[in-house]
């Protein structure tokens, strides 16, 4: 894996900032960012002092923040905003944001919201613009959802930038996550290649946190709190029943962010099982299966609260027949109910009575409103999405690493996700809270 | 349908109570419930004066309270509390104010939690039970769920009634619906062959609101206004996408309390579809089908929001082939999924791209705390068990009508389930609400 | 007090609903509600019995409904809604349930919002109406507050009449509380003096749910149950310190309906002090004061929780010097900031250490959005004050009662506020409750 | 300052750590941390580009973890726990994970509770232990407070040394902010004085956030969060008056870490008012006064929120006469209550009708149970703790840096206290949200 981290500009910068910062330190006014002030990627004194010793430069991602100098004059520019792929806590606080910073702050008064996802850049789709002003986004951020729609799926790059050139829209701000964000890429190189001076910006949304350099992206955190309360619950009804056992499915394909957070939430969680573990069911031999263990909860507590990611253990559905509902249409094995079945299955062979009740919150964790920390990390997130627009930054998202915000060229972020890893400190928290054993196999 | 209201006792009263109330209006001290006093089952000034010329007593319930003469003596009675069936808000609010209401108000320091409900009363399932004071009960009602468990299920009456007499028991609490009350019933009744002085008390429990004479249950306003915000989300997920349909599955098996009260609570839901009313899908000559409106509906506002009871329309699946899963079980009907595939189906016959988004909260909405009015109402229908319990009654529940605290008799209760009449009004306020054709057919 | 529950009407009804119900029973079609159907005052069995036998007909109101015949031609009215007094939570679905059964269900489509209370009906303050429309109000159930605004305060009715003539307005929807209704009243004389044809309704708000002849307005459910939450919280002060008092007040200027619905909705509350009742702080012959009962407490249990209702103990103040603040205002005395002085020097008197933390959560419980409960009585009531007004009713107010919406003349609802009659069934609950004295004297 | 990042040891570590955890990358289990490992203070490529160029070790921390050999031997050791101070939300889940901590990874089963901070370890105040062990701790996390008790104020180190002497204490684990790690270390050096090997660690607890070299502490994000939601609905409470104006006061006695971020969440707030900056309330001159640009605010936009710090600008109360209350207490400046009155006056004295709303929410944000981020942070912070103190180190606290837990010598983090700097980012983003002045003069 190639780990760039410069980002592209379009140009040299000329036009003064109607932010009127400082470049003196100690006046209690805040200076302007330099072009070359860099946030570290690691912050392990060992791995920095090596690089140094070695005579490398540590990796390091540039700091966003307002500039002295922009490359677009405000009055002359226009931007445009799209929201793409599911929902997730804070779209509306990013739409809101973007537009209060370009309208408040620089002056920008022509932006236009793109509605239903890059659908709505297709002509084909009739699908009109939105203007946007601070009134219209005045009272959003108190709603789920995004006002622009969104929708998933592609769009031709060259038809997008001939939207983009019809309309003479110089800055696009796609909010979106991994295909988004590729396709963002795309759009950024056809517009490289006809020589346009475009700015595209990526804003990362992923519900399920797994873009890679991003320790955290927006809504997360609203979204693993909502699943927090939904297990908090579910433990009611675990200990409401003799041998209950919750069993709850949250989100997660391909990682198990949500699962894993919302387990180190919530003390009461017995098990937590993610695409990035492997597992046995049940192994009569050394008695270490994930069935085995939860047997010896309940043998001892008389209840369990168990969470699964959704993608997790898709090995296991291999020797599974399809099967297929009314209409003839494939029912997809569902880790969830399958889980379910397991359980019951495996306890009934005991003749020992247990009570599964299965949760599947789907998309109720997705559609609330921001949550506070998450509506904080928002306005921060889209301010430095703007200063590094005006400044002519391109083909960049805004991350966050180490508790500050950066920026990353997109094609590095979304080289692969981010996953967790088990080695890792952070899933050794989990197990240290749940208690499950290191490895069930 | 016999209307006996009518309220068994066990005897005469003489005990003093330890509650100085008093006798005497205007004094400023809540007067003692005289037997005499009733509560009228009709409002209706016409069907009132209509029962009065003819002669007849109009219907009425005896009005619950404290009493100025006790059946049981309170340094020498011994209560036990049972709760059956699924998990309601409130549960352990009751509980509590069971306990409280024995101990501080009439001094009864021998309370009994019976485990995992009927089960818990027979000897062979080896549940001990839990000794209750006001120190144990005093942080429950903070926490969704029964601290005593819960269970499903019969146990021979003639097993529990050796229980109570084994246990010395004078009073038993059944916290339950439809199922559980029965229960009571035949616990009164092998009671009564015996000759024995045992109080059976019914505290009503059904998150389905559908129990006869009872115009509400404790939880049943917690469940519905949890359901009420996934809603108000889920809307969220209908607009974010093109012609995008919000599907949610509700509580309801035989009644759709529940999804008629949210959808009168969130003025966002298009169409309610309950097990109380007949509908055809599509119909193409009418147009008058829930698919020929819901399309209407797409095309005009580009989404929709639909919430459907559990029990709806389960005539829809007579020509349905059984399906089975991986396991060989079969999969049940599931009106939710039903109707997922049935919406997908009929669009895309139509070549109409839409996207539902289909949301099962399932046990998310029992499993919570009491809300503020739930759980007011639970510490006052407690206090009104409690008050008819000392002072004799049996065999009764405490309902609540018209505004005001009932006793009913369980038989009368449980003759058979409420539902919704669709010519009443509040199934024509919902009407009113939903903006949904009267009948789609 | 003359209680005259007769509905005054504009005139004959002679236009046809469009609002196609049924007059027969049985055929599943909701029927239109007969001028003579009525809801009895009482349920008491014995006082309508009595009645009766005296030959007098019970006390009653009008029960309200949609009606086959309608004074006002909907093509043709134009209505006007006005918001008055304090916020209460769910004014927004109050005016959005008002414009959408106006527009949708009876097609009047020309509706005004009145700004900032009765002040946008007089020219003098240049606010210029807001045209209403579905849409408009489409998302503001959602927010607390009041999209139209609101003020206190009167204006001249022939002021407001002249407006009302001169924009051709047929129907006023008044929401406000005592004064706001009172307000209505006055505009409905001078618009019978003029011999106009307006229907003035009114729609109760009042956060202390202290209108008369109200069982419960909207809005209060929601008060207390930000109540509930703040003092279920609030407990945990008192349990955070070595004798720790929780003291919160509660708003309520004449009545103490917030304070004892949320001290019964929270059973962690010892004390509850209201309007309606007296007490002496400090007796310490009969030690029968409410001091002498709070070192009971903490003696017994190290820490207590106090709920007071503002406008509580105003006879206790008469002997407190007036205070000025810095800026000379009188600082008004305040019975909060009052108990807990006295509560300090008492206790530092006794040299009893203890901890009091004074909370005062004033427009926070009010500011917020409707419960779940509350908007579907929104949805209700906003539906009742629409046919009412189309079938030519005016000057009243859509009540409660019962279970069961009426109609009341608004002379008579304002006659005298209701409060808490302590010899009542629900003070009693209270005390039950709390546990406190029957009166601490 | 001095900085020294050096923590104190009880001497060498011999004994295995009962957790089998690895000392091999890639094997797929978490390795032990080693003591050298720490991490970076500053994370700017640049500054620490320069050190090494210096020759300098770049600050840093220790990093904090499991060891592979410990100090205590578990079967031995004795721990205690004290909370003090203030309530924050997460005191429960700290005391919950410092049990679970212990007893279930370590296998350390006496763990004692300290009744009311300090006091509880002095034995004239005759409060005894509380046995503490997982069963007693189970649901404690699901509530506010502390189910210790706290209090504020010291009690001599050497009685605190003597109870701990008397006890067999190993490890005390001293939660609470500024003074309480102040006595903590004052019972440091009295240990160390006497030549005991007694573990004193500090787990920070804050509501304010100003502890220094650490970002975040417990229960912040809960605090601002509940803040947010009491702005969110102030500000309908300013919309819903003419020239409203909502005035909310928020903890913050040194630093404005609470009103900043709660600002920064809520997009709404117009003027953020903390006791880090200095402003002026009017200034007829420059027309850069606080209320100039409030009246600019209302006159463009009718209403206004307005969020103060309790701990600002207390120079402006310098020429304010005292006030003494109805008991002679003196009522102390309020700059809640200060700035309410001078708002009134100033548009009293311009004839411009203002209303202003003020709400004080005090103790309301801080008695909730923490969020769900919150207790995330609580369980690895006390693991993290309980990992430190096993392996023999003492006088420190669990720190946050940068997103990764470290460990501060009590001294360095109570030199003094950590405070918003108002030349920095984060103050900036602050006024780029609310579009305040940077200084209103």
């Amino acid at each position: 894996m190639t780990q760039d981290f410069t980002i592209r500009t379009l140009g040299k910068c000329t036009v003064a900032s109607p932010l009127i910062l400082s470049k003196i330190e100690g006046d209690g006014i805040f200076d302007y960012i330099r072009d070359e002030e860099r946030i570290l990627y690691s912050t392990s004194l060992q791995k920095v002092q090596k690089d140094f010793e070695n005579n490398d430069t540590p990796l390091s991602f540039e700091r966003p923040g307002p500039k002295e100098l922009l490359y677009f004059e405000p009055a002359k520019t226009k931007a445009a905003i799209v929201t793409c792929g599911g929902l997730c806590p804070g779209l509306n606080n990013v739409i809101r944001g973007l537009v209060t910073q370009l309208w408040k702050r620089y002056g920008v008064t022509k932006i236009l919201g793109v509605q239903y996802g890059y659908a709505g850049l297709n002509p084909e789709n009739q699908l009109p613009f939105i203007e946007l002003n601070p009134d219209i986004v005045d009272d959003i951020h108190k709603t789920g959802g995004s006002m622009l729609g969104s929708s998933r799926g592609e769009q031709p790059a060259s038809t997008i930038v001939d939207t983009l050139e019809r309309h003479y829209i110089n800055i696009l701000f796609c909010v979106g996550g991994d295909g988004t964000l590729r396709g963002a890429h795309a759009i950024h190189e056809e517009i490289e290649k006809r020589g346009l001076k475009i700015s595209i910006v990526g804003v990362p949304k992923t519900i399920d946190n797994d873009i890679n350099f991003i320790e955290k992206s927006f809504g997360f955190e609203s979204a693993f709190a909502e699943a927090q309360e939904i297990i908090l619950h579910a433990h009611n009804e675990a200990k409401g029943a003799q041998n209950g056992v919750a069993l709850i499915k949250l989100m997660g394909r391909d990682s198990g962010f949500i699962a894993a957070n919302a387990a180190l939430a919530v003390p009461d969680v017995n098990f937590v099982l993610i695409p990035e573990m492997d597992f046995c069911l049940d192994n009569p031999t050394t008695k270490n299966g994930f069935l085995n263990h939860l047997e010896n909860r309940l043998r001892k507590k008389k209840h369990a609260v168990v969470v699964v990611a959704e993608g997790t253990g898709q090995y296991l559905f291999k020797n599974e027949k399809e099967i297929k509902d009314a209409s003839g249409n494939t029912i997809h094995n569902d880790i969830g109910i399958f889980l379910k079945n397991k359980i019951k299955n495996y306890f009934s062979q005991k003749n020992m009575q247990i009570s599964v009740k299965y949760i599947d919150p789907s998309y109720i964790i997705r559609s609330i409103p921001a949550n506070a920390n998450d509506s904080k990390f928002c306005a921060q997130l889209t301010h430095k999405a703007v200063h590094a627009a005006m400044a002519g930054r391109t083909d960049f998202l805004v991350g966050y690493w180490n508790s500050y915000f950066t920026l990353v060229p997109i094609p590095t972020a979304t080289q692969k996700r981010k996953k967790i890893d088990i080695e890792e400190e952070f899933w050794w928290n989990v197990l240290e809270s749940t208690g499950q054993a290191m490895h069930m196999k």
